[in-house]
């Protein structure tokens, strides 16, 4: 890092911070403010420059971020309010970070000299934040923000991406002396394994050879790449069950992704003797069950860890790609273009997917948080239009309409459709409001079940036959039925509710051209 | 704590947890599961007597948990999903914390063969549950969950209250071998301290010596202790401004707040030279701000810690109450029932108290997080009929609508006026469909100013003099307004939407008659 400051005209910390924030190209603040973070209030108020995106649920903002550095590489800041509003940002936290996704995360706290009075609101934040936290820093003085704010950025971009959370308390904010940090040098992924070079070279031969992929391998570019070496090799590629950030569609080279269920993975991943990792780990499972493996490669695969996740996965496809002298091979598992015959009559899994495959838009933003619905949809949107595809990457669910909001922030000119159970879009259910304040261009498919339906399946899967009714109540969000089109409505989101093929049809249609938020109700 | 462990039959650990709690006093469960949790939920399903009460994010569960254990003394248990899960629930943990409510926080975990998987869900459960929890454990065999169960209802018990943290690996739920943990003694309050006796005597004389109470002092017979010695002695009688339960009303003795605002506060403690405490604390400031001192006390005021939280609140009073001889005096300051004149025309600050005043009914439970709508209503309700108060002692907004459903599950006879702005009922608000579901007595009031009106006193406050456009923008609810009759409507509870006097006037009428939640929009 450099040590160079621009010289300033008196400034207080607050100011400082978000100027040295600019410097170091975070341009965007999603932020739930509260009484510690009113200075920050002020500066972002009178310094040009940040975007700031009002959230009224810090688990909003706080997974806008991960989307918003999926589809850009660079980390936004959010602005959250001590030790519980951290907290109630906390999930999503854990969810961008087990994304790769880097997020510069600011906590107020109180003044210093009033965190020894056990004030109602004081707390451990960093305690609080350690745990979803790569970085953690309390910066001690409205000298200190501003070169801690740079270094707090440059820790989210520690690739793929991490989480850095600065802890200010509020003199830091108002007192004057403030001092601006320039742009100061950003970290480089670190090279990839060559030692293992060789030997995947050797291991990537025949089918029963993997390719696994994640992270920033699954670019259209790598996965092209990737797409020539398996056809000169003849090995198979897969991807992880969860991708940050998937490109896929027509023109792209396909790739499948592990599967959830235990059986079905196993059962996909058993002819591979040898495994390639690029940006991926070894497969695992999501949860454990009874009397099942967890680890979900065959016995004795060989397992070659060529690149994790922060390496330089171009740097490592690239060089597979020469090795093994694949670079005049045409790619493997090109997707031509098909579009679904339409369906119609009752909405079913199938013909579900077939209506988003046909509605997807080129250049569309999916963000997937169907759950049990989704099952079908990977292979079912493979010929679609060329699009990106963001998985929740941490499991907690109430990831998928904030991402939603982070992605459409970042990509103003790609629409985005953000398909969710409805469970799943009641734990973040107030990022509706944002996407309305913000006149976003999403179209969310809630899917109603009325059930959290993949519990039913794990009372199964953990060996609890038979469940009884107090069980099956547990797990049902049918009494009451949740009114999707009145809440959407209540914040300011327009909304329709389809029970068949064309009602999904051109609902989605009418979504998806309108040019600001929409949410469609799905009964299944 | 005993020995005795109950003989049973077979069952697994799971099992032994429901039948632990029940042993122990632990009759209710709030809980939103996933998969680690599926045992649990197939055990309260086929063991009978514990009700469970299904939450759609887990900020409601915890919320409950508080409100319900403030209405009973006695701990509820939550169930949650994982550290995320957990997550979502720390900032109404927080709140539940600076309470002194008790709540055995039940989270699961994976198995403990998969945690070193680092799957997606993989997180440091105790680590995000430390700064919440008074205790926190990770219980390690299906043969140690039941006594594990029990140690955490009994730390839950310390008193005033404490947030113990059981972490339950899933294996030790699904393998056999759990043991029934019997009832084990239950911790009792620490004495008061007697040192400080004879100093609080000689302290309590005239105007300018306080009484200051919090906590377990502020019940009906504890308050009329309080007024009698304040009668007596001629001392004030104050409560601190944040009390998880306080008795009000006609025929009860008056106990003011001390006042949010510091420089109604420092104004209001002026006149004290000696304060003696009572299940209080010295105040001080919610916030610090540039140029306002945060001690509000008068300088070189007599401090004297008669009994802090966790002691024998009573037995502090009444020691009192014999050492000044004020058994046989009258109490000070009871309260003769007076309603105010029905008010008309448009709702303001004033005519709203009023009404509330008017509305509240015999024993009705008041769960306020009105914030700055609210200032005026406790002198207003002074005269009400008698009625139980909660405030927010952890300062974590999005605690109202969740302790009202504790409220409501604790005493399904009394009616429950849930009374919250906007900004703060949108944090949790979930809460609406248990309320639903579970058809509980609650009537909500939201105070739609359509902003965090709060934050624009606090801009203020901390020196931030006429605020631009942005600044205001990020406070406003406004763009767009909130819906609540919708709101409400989508996840089955019934409201309407009042602008005058009359209008809610009736609307209360209607509600608190229903006998089940309606969700009145207030427009200010």
């Amino acid at each position: 890092m450099t040590d160079s400051t621009t010289p300033t005209t008196r400034m207080n910390g607050a100011e400082s911070l978000v100027h040295s924030l600019l410097a170091n190209g975070v341009e965007v603040c999603f932020t739930n403010p509260g009484t510690s973070e009113m200075h920050f209030v002020a500066a972002l108020d009178h310094i040009p420059g940040m975007r700031s995106i009002l959230a009224l649920q810090e688990g909003v903002a706080t997974g806008a971020a991960d989307g918003y550095y999926r589809m850009t590489g660079k980390p936004a800041s959010t602005l959250l309010h001590l030790g519980p509003g951290l907290a109630n940002g906390l999930s999503n936290l854990h969810n961008a970070k087990k994304a790769g996704s880097g997020v510069v995360n600011i906590v107020g706290e109180h003044a210093s000299t009033h965190i020894a009075l056990d004030a109602p609101l004081t707390s451990d934040i960093a305690g609080i934040a350690a745990p979803v936290s790569h970085w953690v820093r309390i910066s001690p003085t409205a000298q200190t923000v501003g070169k801690d704010a740079a270094e707090a950025v440059q820790a989210a971009r520690v690739s793929p991406g991490q989480i850095a959370t600065l802890i200010l308390p509020s003199d830091t904010a108002w007192n004057e002396g403030g001092v601006v940090q320039d742009a100061v040098d950003m970290p480089v992924p670190a090279p990839f394994d060559a030692d293992y070079l060789d030997a995947a070279v050797t291991a990537l031969d025949g089918p029963d050879s993997l390719l696994l992929l994640g992270g920033g391998a699954l670019t259209e570019d790598n996965l092209e790449t990737a797409g020539r070496i398996a056809a000169k090799t003849g090995c198979k590629l897969l991807s992880e069950w969860s991708n940050a950030r998937l490109e896929r569609g027509a023109g792209r080279v396909f790739v499948g992704r592990v599967p959830y269920p235990i059986d079905m993975a196993l059962e996909v991943l058993a002819p591979f003797k040898r495994i390639v990792l690029i940006g991926a780990r070894a497969p695992i499972g999501f949860f454990a069950y009874p009397d099942k493996p967890a680890i979900l490669t065959r016995e004795g695969a060989e397992i070659l860890p060529l690149a994790g996740a922060g390496a330089d996965l171009t740097g490592a496809l690239d060089a597979l790609c020469v090795a093994t002298d694949s670079g005049q091979t045409p790619p493997a598992d090109l997707v031509a273009p098909s579009v679904p015959t339409r369906p119609s009559g009752p909405i079913n899994r199938d013909s579900l997917a077939a209506l988003i495959a046909r509605a997807i838009p080129e250049d569309a933003i999916v963000v997937d948080e169907s759950v049990t619905t989704g099952r079908a949809f990977s292979p079912a949107t493979k010929c679609a239009a060329k699009h990106t595809w963001l998985n929740n990457c941490g499991g907690s669910i109430g990831y998928a309409l904030p991402a939603a909001i982070g992605a459409a922030i970042a990509c103003p000119d790609r629409k985005v459709m953000c398909l969710t159970g409805d469970g799943s879009a009641m734990y973040t259910v107030q990022s509706l409001w944002t996407m309305a304040r913000e006149n976003l261009d999403i179209t969310v498919l809630v899917f109603a079940n009325q059930s959290y339906q993949i519990l039913r399946g794990e009372l199964t899967n953990v060996g609890v036959g038979n469940p009884g009714p107090r069980a099956v109540d547990m797990l049902s969000l049918d009494r009451p039925a949740l009114d999707w089109v009145q809440m959407a409505q209540s914040m300011g989101v327009q909304a329709s509710r389809v029970a068949d093929c064309d009602g999904l049809e051109n609902a989605l249609q009418d979504g998806l051209t309108c040019g600001g938020p929409n949410l469609i109700e799905v009964m299944l």
